[in-house]
């Protein structure tokens, strides 16, 4: 379990470019804050890649190289090409982990994973939010207290339309009147998958140190434990067949006789 | 629960075409024989769709019209248009049921809704499957005895690449040695998926009155609660909000003052 | 699915008698106004049960005869009978369904049946809840919209100590700042388990049209589709051994030769 | 991760003493070879305890040293003093481990924390089973390849009387023709409970290499992440609630005017 981490943080990256406000809180973007402070920890190795960059960065090699990727997004979802979702889809189903965050509920790569919609209901009001966390035992919610709070966020509220999750870690509680699954697990073929709620690109939600701190338990607790590629591979019997009582064909079926 | 279900049998229809022996079970194709059954009961409308039909058959309006879709699909996956397989996805995470059989494991509606592989290992070599009832108490195996037992069948092993069933029904035994999640419920979005082995080609399954027995009972438990369009709304606060002690400007960010 | 269900309301039936404030709000006891909502429909058969009555009225025939049980309780859940207790988990077990109401979380029976403590954190403050349906399409939130909202209630929080439920359909919102999973569905053995969270003594709840409404689904939801007897049995084998390749003496045990 | 684990391998030793054959294998008893096998791996810290023992070995100081607690009976579970079966309850409820063995199936503790009869189908044949790994990436299923083999077993087939495992990893093929879910995992409360179905006192499984490779798998999975006593707490409001529109009485109802 100490083995190095190989961590990929990508990044949409076009909030921060475009808009002064978020420029001001996050100048280099959304993922140098979230890879700084995945990279206090000494045995996750942080890289980044951003939506711009050829093949948005996830090139094969990246991917190869890559135990766990952290993904947010929001305007672009569309920009993103099929196939390197196809190829992060792969990769998860092998054994990759993934992190999901906030508005990425919506991003190709996540709802291709769930086969849902990932819908739900939202509101920009920088209103309270509190995440309560359910499952004190887990390992993402390691040193997190009874719950995190956060003063100003985006609010999202059920009904989100997600499969029901292998487990269900923080529950949110908004100052609007709504609740939310704000932590949620998933394994989907030899990865697994954690949705977490806060991020929004408008308040500096990613400089909390609580969700910082799920952030890099979430990256251990996703780290792959096998990477095993895809087959349907035709066997022969283990246990010895009986005759056949009737004779079948070529196609398999009974001959008339 | 007495009112009437509209039940859309799909098929591939290709061996039936193709191949003689397929044909000599299957004259009028699988959809013909399963649409028969179910018909047998009084309160299932059941009508049929195939590959070669415009649209596959699966027109807005028979899918507007359709509570329960069962899908058998083998050589010909990957000719179902992406158009029409969005059209299907879209209908289930509504409310619409969905019975995927056999060999569909592999169709592009299943491991759309999934988000896996859907692979497994296979066999063909008659031999005998017998499905164990593990859930007795569950509506689809209402007159199911402790066991179904076929003599003849393609074998299906495990690792089946599937997410965890929300419900796990029926694990078959193999007479060449391996063991297989051949009843498999999940939920997406507000409707109901059942995954359901039995139903080889070239072996006479879906004339199998236990098999039918199951479709028949599948179709029930799958017919849809509800009709829910997708929306992903944007709305007011319930509780009133407390005045913002921050001032936050027009992206939502705080202000320099 | 219209066959009758036979209905057994349990209550504790003791602030009732002993406190004016809830005997004004229910002079005949909890259970009556329950039962009589529970009444109101045709193919519901109710029946009432308390604490006082020999055997707790919930004797063998009571059972025998009983389909789903609901279970308010509170003060006196030490004096519940282990007999009783056994009698009404045996019960569950083979089919019987069992609806769980507020306080109820820690009575013997609802403990027995989760294995876990049950604990939770509360506060009576007379405070507004909000319990968000996050399952439009399951059968027990039929009717209810969005959400059913109550002015004045006992408040309950995460962390609630329960294992997962197999479906989660409603989460509360709490004015005072908490969450909390207030609709859970489990299975049991045969039988279905629906823990609802409203109905503290001292405020009208029983008598919202909502919660009416949800009791009655739940009960319809948690109608026995079987009744198993238990039993652990030795069996032949259905496949023909090998003959062994190792002489086993009478305990089983290779023989040294 | 690599922190030492202390394990305490408990065992009913009835079969062992009285049985000439069983004593043949087992010499010290079940729990001497499950605890040598164990006590190979560097930082797993093996003790043993047995029925016989005061308290049945697992007193209060032994358990609160107890980080994951192995179990094995049969013939004796009525024995096991209930006073130390609500204390090995508590214990995993705040976080121990607990690993149940073959006929520990039918253990007090596991029926308990279960909430099931656990009973199960059986016959004594000496026959093969092969055990299917259908989750290669659970931390359990580690350096496991895709089955364990097993020559000669007590055959344990379905329906297993058991919650749906939160994790189903194993699932047996058995040459006489059932099947059985042999590897389940569930938490209860801030604990983790695994079932391992190998294990027959008459045939020499726990010198297994894959059986021994398991269960020390399966004592790192279940080590316990926290240590939290059971409260039920009751709360002040974390947010401001707003003046009751109504006035609220002693007992907190609504008082006439």
């Amino acid at each position: 379990m100490n083995k190095p981490v190989n961590v990929t943080v990508w990044n949409e990256f076009r909030h921060e470019k475009k808009n002064a406000a978020v420029k001001k809180i996050y100048p280099d973007g959304m993922h140098a804050v979230i890879a700084q402070s995945l990279s206090a920890h000494a045995n996750l190795r942080v890289r980044t890649a951003t939506l711009e960059e050829p093949e948005h960065g996830l090139t094969e090699q990246v991917l190869a190289a890559t135990d766990v990727l952290t993904w947010w997004g929001h305007v672009a979802h569309g920009e993103v090409s099929d196939t390197v979702v196809a190829r992060v889809q792969k990769r998860v189903l092998e054994g990759m982990g993934l992190i999901v965050l906030h508005s990425g509920h919506f991003s190709k790569i996540f709802r291709r994973l769930m086969g849902t919609n990932c819908s739900l209901r939202w509101r920009e009001a920088a209103e309270k939010e509190r995440l309560w966390n359910i499952e004190p035992g887990h390992p993402i919610t390691e040193g997190i207290g009874e719950y995190i709070e956060l003063p100003n966020t985006e609010m999202y509220g059920e009904r989100f339309d997600i499969p029901t999750p292998d487990k269900l870690i923080f529950i949110s509680w908004f100052e609007g009147g709504e609740v939310f699954r704000s932590g949620c697990c998933w394994e989907r073929g030899h990865g697994r998958v954690f949705y977490f709620r806060p991020g929004h690109e408008t308040y500096p939600i990613f400089y909390n140190p609580q969700v910082q701190k799920v952030l890099a338990n979430a990256v251990r607790w996703a780290a792959p434990r096998v990477n095993i590629k895809d087959n349907c591979s035709n066997v022969k019997p283990i246990e010895k067949l009986a005759p056949k009582t009737e004779d079948f064909g070529k196609a398999g079926v009974i001959q008339s006789k």
